[in-house]
């Protein structure tokens, strides 16, 4: 069971009156647990943490008074790697599924299974269901993209990316995850982070429902999958921005780091 | 207290080993006390009923073999109103809003809240905040659009609606709950019967939370508020089609009936 | 030298005072001759015919007062078959184009070639240049595609068919278009008629620039080169409507033929 | 006549031999005198200078072997300015226009004029027709636009910018012509120079044809249209980007000028 030492700082000049949502804790699973936390505030004002969703996540929210504001998080987070030779879990029958692993097969802002299913369909249909499909999905991804920071925006889509052969990890996970969907398997977006990834950084990957249980890919092939930290789960980018902000406050200086213990 | 009684039934024609997934059966919630439920399906095959996250929702799950199939479903609903009057319920600041709504601020795949914010701000955002700013984009969604059927396809979105100004129902609705979420309102979307409308019909609407509860709202004022009966919530029609076809089946009938009784 | 009889017959319902611009005359070219042409019109009002371009296109003006308008035109065109077997007609390098030829190069409404331009290039970019891989791009539009009457509209494009992979006529020339451009080749759309086109009406092809002339190529198999006539010219389908209406006509009735004599 | 002294200076690393070709000569039109032209290019290679379509603008074409490439033109320009007050001049009948401005009113890859005509129409169908309404559109554009350069990108079209309200001169100009085509004015793209454009650097604009010619209009009200000068002229700005590259050569220096003499 790797430890995984993970850190964050985030600096903004805060202009108004703001509120800010912050997802950028280590969520508290069965397949994470999340011991040392330090989450300091300055200058100190009161940090409200929310539970959000069925999936152990927390999400910081403070309203804020126009000041310099540091908002510093660490934490020790020893997580229980998945199988790495798991063999090709089968697909789950969609007339099996968990009721609450259903909204993961529909098609979501920026992961258009709808308009990919077609294209999913005529590319991975032939192959065997199961987890090695969905392997091939994700090397597929990553064989035809080429990452390049700054081709994408944050209104760029699966249907975007699919067509231009560029984009950043978000991009290699959106369409991954709409192809997944597109066959018929529930996927996800995770962000979190991601121990030795270059240069650091918060990461996004995914995660599909195999079998009886989800598992983790990264598409982009830049960090190992035991290295992974779930930080937030969502259908898309659109759920887990690491900040929103409600006012006026600009990010002036940004610190993330994981490391292996 | 109006009471409406809902009926729909649907017949298809399976030709091969298919999976079903219904949602047409009124929601149970505090505004909707559901009588009388009558669920047929021949030929006779097991139906499996599923709760649907927090709010009563349900959803019925079949696995059918070739046959031609025929599902019905009634019941009687009593329906506590909204106020007809409400005055202007505040809007409620993102920092006091729970948890479970905040998803509902974020873009989906037929609302996109992050393309039209800048336009939803610019057309709305020096009016008053609260019930009447939603009720006021209602208003202009409703006078901008013109209600075609067959104008708009099932991929259809808020943003081409904005341009090509004609829709049905569901485009309405996706319009407002872009809007709303643009100005910072939560908003989602509601699949449900529709007392006395015409043609009769499965119905889609929204509603935005305001104050502290939901609020519907009917932006293609075809049927009055007081007669909308939820079936299923979701960020946008993605998430509660009547039916969801997994395998090969064709919808071969439709009958739709919501009356005041 | 094929010679094929081309017939057309239009009818509208004309409302209000309207402006009608038509485009169903085969064009007189030094690959096709164009004799014994009938163009009548109902009730007889002046035609006006206008040059377009430099390629020998023709198109009718009308101005119309309120009426039940008939427009028929024949002709028999003979038509210059182009070779059934010219080789690998080079692909010419954009430095010895015609600059006439240039802008058949650029991105146009409905062929997104800077869009489409890394797919293209990726997915043929290996190939020898010249005609055959030009041939290579219809095969892979008419594989890939599925011919779905009522599956796109008028505002469908080359990226949209990519991912959806159904469409008709237009949408195979547009995506052949597209990603004839995307890999440097000049590349336009053509409407015209289609000897013994099943069911007759007016069709929709490509041609592409090679060596030192445009050639004629149908991605949709559905007729042979041979009996292709040309009416219009275009970048793309927006350019080459059969009608363009300003006022208030519907369409009542078309009638198009078109045989070997 | 305003005398207006152009002057622009490229500088490529070409890596690969590469085909080039350049629009930054000014146009040769009747209400454009050019004078005193001088166009260097080092090293020494031979330019191909081409016209261009009826319009009296030219291009240049060069072939490069690897090497730092630098191009350099100057000219001095007599513009006769369009009248600055010319009245209501009124919009022409499409019945009425002269065949070679037609095209000028389809869509186009960046002016998707078939998506913004019931908004078009909506917002600017019932003002008078003719140049005042061409002036609101332009006004509108102008005011509904945050000028904000990076908030596009080149594959940005005016459907997009009508939602996201930001943009560079480029998209200005791609919306207002989209505009005036939903309301059946012909419009057309031109890059030029614009005389004391804050900051230097080539310019983006459009004219309307109105009455029995085309009038300049800069929708960003960056530049007095006494100081345009044309370069080159197309449907949007897929038509006249200053250089197109085909091969391997990356841009290291441009410098734009132009001033009132």
């Amino acid at each position: 069971m790797p430890t995984i030492k993970v850190e964050s700082q985030l600096q903004y000049d805060v202009r108004q009156p703001t509120n800010m949502l912050f997802k950028i804790a280590a969520a508290q699973t069965d397949r994470q647990q999340v011991r040392n936390t330090q989450l300091t505030i300055d200058p100190e004002i009161t940090i409200e943490t929310l539970e959000v969703g069925l999936e152990g996540n927390t999400m910081q929210r403070v309203s804020v008074q126009p000041c310099q504001l540091t908002l510093h998080y660490e934490a020790e987070v020893d997580a229980v790697a998945q199988p790495t030779d798991p063999g090709n879990i089968p697909q789950t029958n969609v007339g099996n599924l968990p009721t609450e692993v259903l909204p993961y097969l529909n098609p979501s802002r920026y992961c258009e299974s709808d308009l990919l299913g077609r294209f999913a369909f005529e590319e991975f249909g032939q192959m065997q269901p199961g987890l090695l499909r969905v392997q091939a999905i994700c090397d597929w991804v990553n064989e035809h993209l080429d990452y390049t920071p700054g081709s994408t925006g944050v209104t760029t889509t699966a249907a975007d990316v699919v067509l231009q052969r560029t984009g950043v990890c978000r991009d290699y996970a959106h369409l991954a995850i709409a192809l997944c969907r597109g066959i018929g398997v529930p996927a996800r977006y995770v962000s979190g982070y991601a121990a030795e990834l270059q240069p650091p950084d918060f990461h996004g990957f995914m995660e599909a429902y195999l079998g009886d249980q989800w598992y983790f890919f990264d598409p982009t092939k830049l960090a190992s999958v035991g290295g992974l930290v779930r930080i937030a789960t969502g259908r898309d980018a659109a759920d887990v921005a690491f900040a929103t902000i409600t006012g006026d406050a600009g990010l002036t200086s940004k610190m993330v780091s994981a490391v292996f213990l």
